[in-house]
């Protein structure tokens, strides 16, 4: 078991600029996150796996290749090979930033270790992760397209990924860093008359309007990430999403503070 | 199974500077075999896998920091990581030569997916490059430094995952692909008095003075070759060493030509 293991996502529209659909890195945001990372490994003691989202490095391709759907012609293939060089583009630049801050980093390739079966994760062995953050040593991961023993292969979305290993690894934190403050009543990004929900349980589930992230996301937007979090929820692992665009709240969240954002939890 | 399958190895010193012991990538050699894989494929059916060498941007380290000795101190930790930062840099290179040739590859990370014990593959999986094999995908390995069960981590040599692939595959024919024009009864690169060994098998191993490389190499060099290769013809897969550097041999060997430089093989 690992002990005091966050589970950090850093969201597509965070690393990215996933508004304009261009294969567009947000160097800016990536530096200030690092720093924060760095300096919360400073003052305290924690494990930590990051799990980064792509944005428009594979949703697009993704999407117009009906890639998230399975296979279905040759015509994928070129952008199957396609889509992990753009993959790799953007999660080495994430790593270098990391790097910069003397964090050391190894970036996992999921689509080498792990099998999709009907775009659910059932074949993934975490034994050389642990032996990584066994060295203290922070695993990069990010959505990805993996093949797949039903549809030849499958889109796995970074949402997906932290659930899988909070659950397996049993992570005492999961935080998901986006760039809003967390789960609005309505979109802010499209209307007025929200307001942030502070804690979020399964019970008030209905109560709200969930609508999906408004840029082209073949993994469901914020609707998947909820459901995601409430599966993890259930068996007592908390997640918390907060707005890691605004300068420090990664950091505080790191350490330890809760509602800066969003909880979810089970009751 | 896979059918006429060929696993190609492109040494280190084909890909980089070997000689000058910097990260310094031969672009030139790189486009040229690229050309000659897509002629021979447009030519030939066969399945390809690659395996490529890593010369100085992987050796220096590893050496420095004696990684492939396995874990002794935490100074180590930080050079695992840099080293990964390395590799990974050659390995984009290498691809995206590949892919500008419209050869659909896959960057296929052996660390995230297997385990060494006491520096010999025992866990690895390879359900995952046989389905990309399947969809005709090109999987891309290289010299890596893995997880270890004994040792913390040790070096894997693109030598190993060769002769491992091309066993539990059951390749039809195995390539080296190096700058020399195969065995010679000595170092061609220090003696005149040498002669090219047209075909080589267990009987006369004892004949020869196989020297190591003369550049850093903490895999073994020639010598570490020749063992891997020799285990390989015991099972009755035949490899060949040629020179990749000299013009059209690559494409020749690929598309089925024998002789062409040392043939490794039982009797």
């Amino acid at each position: 078991m690992i002990k005091n293991l966050i589970i950090l996502k850093i969201g597509g529209s965070v690393v990215t600029d996933k508004k304009n659909d261009n294969e567009k890195i947000n160097r800016k945001n990536l530096k200030r996150i690092s720093q924060e990372i760095a300096r919360a490994r400073n003052e305290k003691n924690f494990a930590l796996v990051i799990v980064h989202g792509v944005g428009p490095f594979g949703h697009k391709l993704a999407k117009k290749f009906n890639l998230h759907k399975g296979y279905s012609n040759n015509s994928q293939i070129a952008a199957l090979s396609e889509i992990y060089s753009s993959l790799r583009k953007l999660n080495t630049e994430v790593e270098s930033c990391l790097k910069e801050q003397k964090i050391n980093t190894v970036s996992f390739k999921q689509s080498s270790a792990w099998l999709l079966e009907n775009k659910r994760l059932v074949h993934a062995d975490l034994s050389i992760i642990k032996r990584y953050l066994d060295f203290d040593i922070v695993p990069i991961l990010h959505g990805d397209v993996l093949m797949d023993t039903k549809l030849g292969f499958s889109v796995l979305s970074g949402d997906q990924i932290v659930t899988y290993l909070a659950k397996k690894l049993n992570a005492q934190k999961v935080i998901i860093g986006t760039d809003v403050d967390g789960v609005f009543s309505n979109d802010p990004k499209l209307e007025k008359d929200v307001r942030l929900i502070k804690t979020f349980s399964v019970k008030n589930k209905k109560d709200l309007n969930l609508t999906g992230s408004t840029a082209t996301d073949v993994t469901g937007g914020m609707k998947g990430k909820i459901g995601e979090l409430i599966e993890l929820s259930k068996l007592g692992i908390e997640s918390e999403i907060i707005n890691i665009v605004k300068p420090n709240i990664l950091k505080r969240s790191l350490c330890g503070h809760r509602g800066l954002g969003t909880i979810i939890k089970s009751n």
